[in-house]
């Protein structure tokens, strides 16, 4: 087990109306003038916006509005936000819906208090000293942005899409009802799904030695999220299912499941130019490529895959560990088929001509290549998207 | 799943010379002058004291010393430790040992910014409105406390043992390194992990529908317990395991396996009165007491013991649930026979004509009844403690 150190303190308030509290969560903290950032239609529709405007009204804390921001959030409704605050003496800000209305919400905190122009944090030309409180009301469980520290930013212009890491942005508050997820389309929730076990997946599949505790936990949220998934999908109404993926949502990418082990985030770094240049979803592009990331990093370590196998997929122990290894793999694939999720590049467009540009596009380190677990060249990357185009 | 808050803003550093983190993470956090709390031999002796010494004068950071605190700490140094921190402006209290030198550590830091008596806090007297940072360095896994909201102290002169419970006193930092329990006797590192086993029970068996993800969890850290503290118990220098469980003897005691479940603490509550009439060690009390609690609740929910015997205890899944639930109690047992630790009462000294004071000691709630999961009574108590006394 490496040394690490473990600092969560967002305070989360989880389960049925846990919006009605951000009034009165907001007012034990001090907090008393927000601006909500929201999206398009849904959070208006459902009523959601004014369930929380009500209960900041309850409390006497009063609130100003910015509502439009679309998916892949651009840096002008940023400007828009920054101006709103300042002109308005805004102490915090609220990003309620998903991870687009939330990465706005921690543009706008870094950038109220701040001289300059907020892209000098996003393009690294600044460092962030002070930024207001950020509160988070989720509509949707995958990305585990209700706690994260990080941002990513479109600058329109350019343009040029850019993250922002800092433990400044983390947000303070997490409101999380499960029951605001219902409704979201069944295939979505699928993406969520696949995006939460490659979470974890990017800390399960590590060098670092004698982890049992944290291979253990892993293994609990992602059998969780098999069984729980499964039913939430075909069951849009389950309380209990929603809820449990919410939560595994959180605990997927936050440090829970990683304390004192090395990382590896190579299939998430050759997922990203799909998105990209295909305008592919990222839990889509994870379920494809990551059983094929499996079978090509299977001989590195394959009692981590037969381990994998075994406590996470139901395969029975036997004498040949690598033949029970690529049963647990192909039996990843079929959950991600039954949950409707794609299994080829070919479903999002990708051609085998696009794959050298593909390849050029992942950000490799100095010793060119990309991730800890068994680091990938540009012939290992082009090997797993060659294979995950069948 | 019960609607939950979850909130650990305790900041952990975590591993090998840990603890020569001290000053730089205190003046991280801005703090300059802190007053260090500590027992009696062993942190001098092992050069513990000496090393934190260094850290925070190679950060420039001034400190006091009050040593001397003794098991079951005692009102007379915390009103010592509150007339030094207010002479000479400390700004941080620093629990250096075990649970007694980190809850001396509590009540001085809510004693100095508080005009009245800090017993006042204890006695429920008054509210905690303010308390100045607490900062664990834990050299003992058991009890939790290095990341918890309370402290226990004695007033001598009643004699009168109180709680306080406040998140004002949850310490700021905690500084753990598994190796400073390396050097822990065999029986208070069995102790330990009776006791830690024992939080997660009181999780582990509840009412609560649904709650599969926490199950999961709660699972997953009991396995690790069993197979690492057996490991450590026999290894004395093995930093893995000694890691796994200080680190699980964290997470036993924190929110990470109680969110939206109901919990229970009967058991705990009638192991008290062993502990306080005939001197046992709380995790020997709670080694015996557990599994006659669990045969003596058996019937109230025999598919949870089942679950248990199964997914903790590796009995193999068979048609009579009620045998295998048994068989994974005794499992239990033979565990905490192979660590050395107590399987009947006698070894404290208790007698059957005992059982009728132990029985009254036990704090019964209105209806005249202890814990959630299935309240015992009276005469439950005193069948679970005649059971225990074979």
């Amino acid at each position: 087990m490496d040394n690490f150190t473990f600092h969560i303190p967002t305070q989360f308030v989880f389960g049925k109306s846990a919006e009605m509290q951000t009034g009165k969560k907001l007012k034990e903290l001090g907090l008393k003038n927000v601006l909500i950032v929201y999206g398009t239609g849904s959070v208006v529709r459902s009523g959601l916006l004014d369930r929380v405007k009500k209960s900041l009204k309850d409390s006497d804390v009063s609130f100003l509005e910015l509502g439009g921001i679309v998916p892949n959030p651009v840096d002008g409704p940023v400007y828009e936000g920054i101006r709103i605050g300042r002109e308005n003496n805004i102490d915090c800000v609220l990003g309620l819906g998903g991870g687009s209305a939330l990465d706005t919400a921690k543009a706008i905190a870094v950038g109220i208090p701040y001289n300059g122009d907020f892209w000098d944090f996003y393009a690294d030309k600044a460092t962030v000293e002070e930024a207001l409180p950020v509160i988070s009301v989720l509509t949707i469980a995958a990305a585990g942005s209700e706690s994260s520290n990080s941002s990513v930013i479109t600058k329109e212009e350019i343009p040029l899409k850019k993250g922002l890491k800092t433990e400044k942005i983390r947000p303070v508050l997490a409101f999380l009802n499960p029951e605001l997820t219902f409704t979201v389309p069944a295939i979505q929730k699928a993406y969520g799904i696949a995006d939460m076990m490659a979470h974890i997946f990017e800390r399960y599949f590590t060098n670092t030695k004698d982890v049992l505790l944290t291979d253990e936990l892993c293994e609990a949220v992602l059998r969780t999220i098999i069984k729980s998934g499964s039913k939430m999908l075909f069951n849009s109404q389950d309380y209990a299912s929603h809820a449990d993926i919410m939560w595994a949502g959180t605990l997927a990418h936050n440090d829970t499941l990683a304390t004192g082990r090395q990382q590896d985030w190579s299939c998430h770094g050759i997922a990203h130019g799909i998105s990209a240049r295909f305008g592919a979803a990222h839990g889509a592009t994870l379920a494809v490529l990551f059983p094929f990331w499996m079978l090509h990093q299977l001989h590195h370590d394959v009692e981590r895959f037969y381990r994998f196998a075994v406590k996470v997929m139901g395969v029975d122990e036997q004498g040949n560990h690598e033949a029970a290894a690529i049963e647990g793999i192909n039996k990843l694939r079929t959950f991600f088929d039954s949950l409707g999720l794609p299994h080829s590049l070919k479903t999002f467009g990708v051609t085998e001509e696009a794959l050298p540009e593909l390849v050029d596009d992942v950000k490799l380190n100095d010793e060119g290549t990309i991730g800890f677990f068994k680091p990938l060249t540009k012939e290992d990357i082009l090997a797993i998207y060659k294979a995950a185009l069948k």
